[in-house]
């Protein structure tokens, strides 16, 4: 055959670059047999597929955070490279929680050197706030994470994806099987990113598997492991439900606020997220929806079981699902055909080509602070350490309608409407109204939905009266004592550095 | 706010590259009004999103081809944008048809400077034959089209999709509406890959449409126009059904070989393309499944109503589609959930990370001429003149574990079975078997399949024996006289030029 092409080009010039054919194997070693066509992929051992995935000193490495505290996939991805005497990596998960504190040794011990993330907690979060890396932390939204990898600052090397099922092909979900986070959202950004794939898979099944939430033609090596996450620790700790009674008042208050700002009409769209008040409010709107006989056309974001019930009730048409947060909406996504998956490029990238979140009327956001400026914190607590995450609170505020920030006005004598943020995380420009156990604010530059909401009669004030009345119950906040030294720069959605986070004293 | 934020950023020193937040809007202007984020896609006129697309002269435009004989899209472009005064434009569509032939003047004016493309037929192949362009074209397989985009060499810089539904955000499928074509299996490459992704709509529907086999996130613009594509004309041609009575004694001995070659297993997979004998193929596999108690695992590729059936009867568990060849497959497609529609990356690039035709245990293809060394032709005619196309040929031969060719060993008095191929666009090594109406030749490097055919009683000869058949019925053909120039360069699915096709005398 060769020799044949050779003879049937000998007298053609070709253009530059273009070679003659050489062979059908030629470029195309795995195609040599049919055991290395179907059997390439699938790797002994976590080892071996590390190795074949060229990972080097100094590259980066990238994980999704669907499990949330239950994640087991981390920390084992992590172990391992440390044992087999990696150095110098960027750590860059969609998002870091509690359960990833094993990794401030590795950050000791120099096997992590840089970190992007969403968020922190725990002591993880405290050690990093402490000084533990030399380099600050990126924190970013999860917009932001797609924004940075597609502009070229963060490039993922080596991607490692739990997932519950896989066939040896690569085609993968995590609806079925045994350790089901739902959504594999931030996974599809890593999937179709990074220079190598690595699925770490609880179980192998036939071929073709369905559906494939991350495809074929993305993965390059599939590793059979005990357990990628633990799903009943998804709706740990930021999305837990609530049975507080401060919470639920705010919650029916934010649904009050939903159901009169100007927005509440048939074919509205809303995200709920998490957080008690935010989840909450879902559960308030059901009753306004069917009084006025409308039904939203979407719920978008963070995919929690209230929002499944208004959908399997009619109240929703569909739900677009970027994260599972807890096995109701895992379940869902299983069975319910309008309940779709989407990736955090389709979610939430500011330079993605749409994204749902710029459809979005109105969102229900949490925050740890918000200032006289509406400006909100949801990274670091009154103590200066970090202790939250980025998550979508600044895409989803820029994109919507009409964001709504609910919190109690002070949280165990602490005010969460503070003069200025310690952290700025999502600006003031973007968020409409707050919400708060004792009264409303709404943003100067939205005049008619203060109007709106004042009609109804809500008990809308304004911020530097519910900053007062805060003070007058708590006394002034004593200053947080910081360092001069960064320890976490905020990246806007837009990749641009909307605030530091210092090293906190002591 | 960004006094704010050079406040909170006084004392820091960004790392290179780094620049504060300076609002929200600063580096998204699209999300400065409701109307713009949600309205920003929508284009009054092909014309406008033309001139938004920044498409200049010398760029490449591109197309799918799913709609065959019946596409309106490709030709109403072109002629846009000939009046609109573009000149020197490459034209990268998946494939072109008989229905191209007004291209032959905007190539004369210069409109068009230079052609990649999957086939071609009719006056415009045979314009191009004859030395129409001054550059040669480039003749790819479908996946050998999508590897050339990723290691790029084929830059697509304004990609115009047909869809018979989207929303005004992008969300785009061509199963619903009115002119459906089924899978969008080409375009999902575009989409994704395209600088600048305009979508032609014949129906702008409710946000958010469904499926989205294009996603917001992959589009620029929406412009409704009229009609993008008569589906009826889908299987003129090459994806007809047949009645003749050569063909159908063709299927059955092809069906036969499917049977007997050792792989006709529980769990098997085919892919039975087009043609008249591929396509009945198919119908004649039912008894023999039936018989054996077998049901295949999966069908892939280019999608008939006889794949369907089986489907529908339980016999092939699930349908991989990357085009649909008739309404019955288009129709399935929408209402069968195991029906799956797949990228041409995912069907048949060489270079993604796993393309399905790699998987196919059978395939039934078609040819102009096969050579004593089995290598296949399926663009140039018997005179020279091109006539076909490449198609998923070449990648599914190299991919599949037995590839069988289907024809007639005499066309019209024309041999297929030849000495030397016209044209090499598949190499025989990945040719198994031959299939013809005068007996079954199998490749030499498959010895184990010659002998579970003899041993199956069917009549295996050599393909020298079938040669000599043919030429003893048409007498040995007159060599084609070809000038030196060069029309077209084969490209094999790596990339490499295979063989060049030369400019017919006369």
């Amino acid at each position: 055959m060769t020799h044949s092409t050779e003879a049937r080009l000998a007298d053609v010039s070709l253009p530059a670059g273009l070679e003659a054919f050489s062979g059908v194997t030629a470029r195309a070693p795995h195609l040599a047999t049919q055991t290395q066509k179907h059997g390439r992929k699938l790797a002994a051992s976590l080892e071996d597929a590390i190795r074949a995935s060229g990972l080097k000193n100094g590259m980066t490495i990238s994980f999704h955070h669907a499990f949330r505290e239950g994640d087991k996939t981390i920390n084992f991805v992590v172990d391992k490279l440390a044992a087999m005497g990696f150095r110098d990596l960027t750590l860059a998960p969609s998002s870091l929680l509690s359960c990833n504190f094993p990794l401030i040794e590795h950050i000791k011990s120099g096997v992590i050197r840089r970190i992007y993330t969403s968020g922190m907690r725990g002591k993880l979060a405290d050690a990093i706030s402490h000084g533990l890396m030399e380099t600050p932390i990126n924190v970013h939204s999860h917009g932001g994470r797609v924004h940075l990898i597609d502009r070229g600052e963060l490039t993922l090397d080596v991607a490692f994806l739990g997932v519950s099922t896989a066939d040896v092909f690569g085609n993968a979900n995590a609806i079925s099987g045994r350790s089901r986070c739902g959504s594999l959202g931030y996974a599809m950004v890593d999937a179709a990113r990074a220079g190598k794939v690595i699925l770490l898979a609880e179980e192998i099944v036939p071929f073709p598997n369905a559906p494939a939430s991350i495809r074929q033609d993305q993965v390059d090596f599939v590793v059979k492991v005990d357990q990628i996450g633990d799903p009943s620790k998804i709706s740990v700790g930021a999305a837990r439900m609530t049975s507080n009674p401060r919470e639920l008042l705010i919650a029916r208050l934010a649904a009050e606020v939903m159901e009169h700002a100007g927005l509440f009409e048939e074919g509205f769209s809303l995200q709920t997220g998490t957080g008690g008040s935010a989840t909450a409010t879902t559960r308030f709107l059901e009753d306004r929806m069917v009084k006025k006989g409308i039904k939203a056309a979407f719920a978008l974001g963070g995919i929690t079981g209230p929002i499944v019930d208004l959908h399997q009730k009619g109240l929703i048409g569909r739900i677009i699902d970027t994260q599972s947060f807890d096995a109701v909406a895992a379940e869902s996504l299983r069975v319910n055909p309008e309940h779709w998956e989407i990736s955090t490029n389709t979610y939430a990238n500011l330079t993605s080509k749409g994204a749902y979140c710029d459809r979005v009327d109105m969102v229900i956001l949490s925050a740890l602070e918000i200032d006289l400026d509406f400006n909100v914190n949801v990274i670091t607590g009154s103590d200066g350490v970090m202790r939250g995450a980025s998550g979508g609170h600044s895409d989803v505020a820029a994109g919507a309608a009409l964001a709504i920030v609910v919190g109690p006005l002070i949280r165990s004598r602490i005010p969460t409407v503070v003069e200025k943020c310690t952290t700025v995380v999502t600006p003031g420009e973007t968020i409409g109204v707050l919400v708060t156990d004792h009264g409303i604010a709404v943003n100067p530059n939205r005049p008619e939905v203060a109007e709106r909401l004042k009609a109804a009669g809500l008990p809308v004030m304004t911020i530097e009266e519910l900053y007062a009345r805060a003070i007058s119950l708590t006394g002034k906040p004593q200053p947080i004592e910081f360092l001069d030294r960064v320890v976490g720069l905020i990246r806007y959605r837009d990749g641009t550095v909307i605030d530091a986070v210092r090293q906190v004293k002591g």
